[in-house]
Parts: structure tokens; C-alpha cells; sequence
């Protein structure tokens, strides 16, 4: 079950108006930012405080987080010099605060922690959009136009990718996820010859680790079995796609996870019921469904509802089916 | 081939600062706009310059078209009282400037005129939000929350939907397509229950007509069966979904309308000619295809390529296949 604290007051409380970038760099806020969802429900694992943003901040990207937004750069990365300016990731000197909280973090948690980082292709979109898109036009214009930039940016945010992901491993995380949150806006043609190699490699460099590794991304229905191939024990799919039959498009020999669609709880507790119902007889008896949202919980969600949703689970989880 | 003018200089020149609402209610300038890409290039059909707003901002909502973001509601409708305020549309007196653009737009043309319209879950999705969204999540509250509202809704929606085409297939449009542009955002289950009967009734009401009516939305690959059953003579699908995949679904008895990505042509004319290629041999032989991007023109698009663009499609097209 994924959670964001943004939905909790007392969340909303610590964090204040300081940039979520900021937050991140003070190891006994993330440590209190991750524990505080798991102090109101009984989840079965803790998600580190954190955002995709972080490595390319800490290796000197000007990018902030724009309340109501999100990652923003005033200076978007769109050509050969831009790509060149971006230097590798040193986690120990770039980002120490981040192997500080995790390992804090083991300390005190009895479940696992999960790490996570974006994705190159997500992550590209950002820097090149200078902010979020629908239509990714700037994103696929350097794409087409300039395949060779991109696909050096790509390759250059895997490395740091891996980099930051391997220091999560090293300080103690139980299991990693990579956000490929906005890949689903590509065709499979150029999945398979813009992202799959980067992504591969992303999987590749932390592959001696034995920890599960999730791959996740939203309105992905059509590329599944790429995704599936480039790598990962577990894949997060969103609420658009039936999650049994996003299950077999996977093959049934890696985990999924999903797929309540978070807006459901924004209404009253009926639906989000019978919908997590669904999805959890979707599921069936099989080992290896990890319930959750096919997104990040919303801003306005009763925690009321969450903590409801998280006993459902488990009272209908039992026999480890999911 | 979907044509918005906006990525001429002369569209720019005409339309000037003024909104388009308000441009929409000048018939000669609707007729100006309408014919403007039809100069710069031979396409096969006009599309009637509107905007999906026209019916709703005739009936008195308070709706305007922000440059760069779209629709905008400074008071957006999330209750019965709201829904209570919407009344019907009566074309001849409250929109009399759409038919008298087509009358005039009829006489000019030497190519059939498509007219259109949102569909009823696009229109409310933008009444709630007031304004785009990406989570569609005060769409989805008021959904689950109070759907005895939301359905009013979406049929008050569907009747004035109804009588905004009946309108122009009155008035000598050839063609209509109905943009569910983000009906997507739903799935399955949702799609059926709150969708599928309104745009259904949309589809019947104006089924005596005998004009040929395009049934449209982005994103769509996993509700293609349920928008066919729900009506239309032709789909409209994006570039997520291969065209062949996509038509298998619908059905070969019904034609396919598709699906170059817009963003392919913000780059260079190879990978325009590879895609759209690659949409003519997916199409193949079969009659029954109208090649198009999958959603609008992007503004920055080069006219250039669309003019090469339709050349490579009509030059490729000699047999009718497509």
C-alpha cells in the first residue's frame, strides 16, 4: 500500500511551506514523514520519504517542487550543452541525507522500507518539459529531432538512477521501486527503442542486490509486456487496465500490484469498497497481488477511508493470497 | 485529417487576443477560420472551427477559454443546485451563429464539412473541474459521491449534446464527431455505468440523420469495445494503441479513424513519414480508414509538414484503402 503523508494533518503540519527538496535533505523529518503514515494504519510496509527529484537536485539541478505543480526548472535541459552540464551522481557527497534516513529508518521500522527512484524517461520529462505535461510535446520534439541527445540524457540519468538506488540498497532498504509514472504517453514502437535499453539497464546495474525490485507506471495497459521485459519482480499498474488481465499480459511468475484508482476515495466508502472488492477477487488466490492504489493517494483523502481500506485488505487477505 | 488552425500565422493574425468563445459567435470569421488550412493544403474534409464549450457558453454558463490552459469556470457545477441551473439548449435561439456558419461554410466547400461536439463526460468533466485535469478528481468525487447528481448531469448534457448536432446536421454538416476526449480517465466498470447510457442516448438522438458520426476519445485502448457499443459509425483512437490492434477490437464492420501521434510532427520529416506509414500498412487494404493524428495539432507544428504529410497520405492511398 502506498502512501504519501500529504493527506495528514500532521504531515501538513512538519512540513510546513519549506520545499519538499529541502524536507528531504533533513534525515529526522524523513525519518518522522515516513513513520507517520504507519503510526494512523497497520501497513504491511513503510515508503521512504522522499522524491524523484532528489538525485538531480543533489547533483545541482535547479529544479524545485511548485505546490499544486510539482517538479519545476526554470532552465529546461533541451539541447546537446544542457545534457553535457549534467554531471554523475556521487551518492556519499551528493546526497548523504538520503543513506542517513534509510538507515535510521531500519532502526525503528518493523516493516520493510521501500526505496524508490524515477525512472530515466519519467525524469527526462521533467528536465525537458521544465514542469508536468499532458501532451509531452518538448519531451518527443528532442526526441525525434535529436535522438542522439536523448538518448545520451537517458542514458545519463540511468547511471544516477542506479547510483541512487544502489545507495538505498547499500544503507538498508528491503525493496526498491522505479517510477516510469509517465511513459504510458509513448507508443510501443518507441518504448522499445528510446526507454527499454535505459530502463533495462537501470534493472541490470541492481540486479545482484536479491532485493524485489517494482516497475511501475500509469495508463500503461499497451506496454506491459515491454515494461515486464525490461525488467522487475513486480509491476504497478493503474486502475484503467483490469488487473487480472493486466496480471496475464505480465505472466503470472512476477508479483503485481495495484490497482484501486485513488480518486475512489475521494467519495463516500461504498464504492471504495466494492472496488477494492473487485480488486481484490481479481487477484484470486494467487501469491504475489500487492493491494494498492494504481496512484498516489490524493491530497483531500479522508484518512478515515484509508484506514478502513487497509483493515478490508487484511481481513480479506488472509490465506496470503494477497 | 483533424485540422485546428491554430498552428497557422494566419489563424493567429485572424483570431488575434479575442476568445474563442467569442470569436465562435462570428459567422464570417468561423467561415475564415474553417477554410483557412484548406488553402495551404488539399485535405478531404473541413472541420467546422468551434469549440467544444460553444453550446454550454450559449445556454449562459459561465465558461471562458484560457490560452494555454482551456476551459476555465470560476464557479464550477459540484452540486444538485448547479446541475438544477443548466437548462436546455434551443439552437435557433441560442446559438443561431453555429448554423449560419455552416450554411454559409456548405456553399463555399468542394469537401464534405465534419461538425462536432463534446460529448456528455468530457463536458461535465470540465464543469466540475473547472478548468483541465490530470487526476480527474472532483469528477470522479461527485461521480461516486452523489450519482444521482452526476447522472442528471450527464443528461442534461447528452439532451443539449443532442440538440447542438441536431443543429448542424440541420443546418448541412456531412459528418459529427463527438469527443470523449477524456473519457480514458474511467474504467470498465465506471465507463458502463455512468457513460455508456448517456452517450448511448447522444448516438440515438441523432440516428436519424443517415450522416456518418466519429466517436472519439485519447487513451481509450482498454474501453474500445464499450465506446463502439455505445455508438458511432466510425472510432477515433490514439497513437497508444496500434490502428490494427485498435480495429480488431471495434470490429471491421465499423471504420477507424487514427492515429499519428501530434507530437511526431514538432520534430523532423523521418519519423513523420515512418509513423504514418507504419498507420497506412496497420490500416492496409481494408476500406474503412480515415487517416488522422490521434489528437489536435499542436500549436509550434510545422506547416510544412502537414503538408507533406497529407501528400504522403493521398499519394499512398490511390486504391481507396484508406
Amino acid at each position: 500500500m502506498r502512501q504519501a503523508g500529504r493527506y495528514l494533518p500532521e504531515y501538513r503540519e512538519l512540513r510546513g511551506s519549506v520545499d519538499i527538496l529541502e524536507t528531504c535533505r533533513r534525515p529526522e523529518q524523513v525519518v518522522e514523514l515516513t513513520l507517520q503514515p504507519l503510526r494512523r494504519m497497520p501497513l504491511d510496509a513503510a515508503i521512504l520519504f522522499s522524491d524523484i527529484m532528489v538525485p538531480l537536485a543533489a547533483i545541482g539541478v535547479p529544479v524545485r517542487i511548485e505546490a499544486g505543480r510539482g517538479p519545476t526548472l526554470d532552465e529546461p535541459i533541451r539541447d546537446a550543452a544542457g545534457v553535457a552540464r549534467l554531471r554523475g551522481l556521487d551518492p556519499e557527497a551528493d546526497e548523504p541525507h538520503v543513506s542517513e534516513a534509510i538507515r535510521l529508518l531500519v532502526k525503528e521500522l518493523e516493516v520493510p522500507l521501500i526505496g524508490f527512484s524515477g525512472a530515466p524517461f519519467t525524469l527526462a520529462s521533467y528536465l525537458i518539459e521544465g514542469g508536468p505535461s499532458r501532451t509531452f510535446a518538448r519531451t518527443k520534439a528532442l526526441m525525434y529531432g535529436e535522438p542522439a541527445v536523448f538518448e545520451r540524457l537517458l542514458g545519463a540519468l540511468a547511471d544516477i538512477v542506479v547510483a541512487h538506488l544502489l545507495a538505498q540498497l547499500d544503507a538498508g532498504v528491503h525493496a526498491v521501486q522505479l517510477f516510469d509514472s509517465w511513459v504510458g504517453a509513448l507508443d510501443r514502437d518507441d518504448y522499445r527503442r528510446f526507454v527499454f535499453p535505459h530502463t533495462a539497464r537501470v534493472f541490470e546495474g541492481i540486479a545482484g542486490t536479491d532485493v524485489p525490485a517494482i516497475h511501475f507506471g500509469v495508463g500503461t495497459g499497451h506496454l506491459l509486456d515491454l515494461m515486464r521485459d525490461a525488467g522487475g519482480d513486480a509491476f504497478g499498474v493503474d486502475h484503467r487496465v483490469p488487473l487480472d488481465d493486466a496480471w496475464a499480459t505480465i505472466g503470472h511468475d512476477r508479483a503485481i500490484q495495484g490497482n484501486l484508482d485513488p480518486a475512489v476515495l475521494l467519495g463516500p466508502w461504498g464504492p471504495v469498497e466494492q472496488k477494492a472488492r473487485d480488486v481484490l477477487a481479481r487477484a484470486g488466490d494467487r501469491a504475489g497481488h500487492v493491494f494498492n492504489l494504481g496512484h498516489g493517494v490524493l491530497p483531500d483523502t479522508p484518512v478515515a477511508h484509508l484506514q478502513r481500506l487497509v483493515d478490508l485488505v487484511h481481513s480479506n487477505t488472509e490465506r496470503g493470497g494477497s
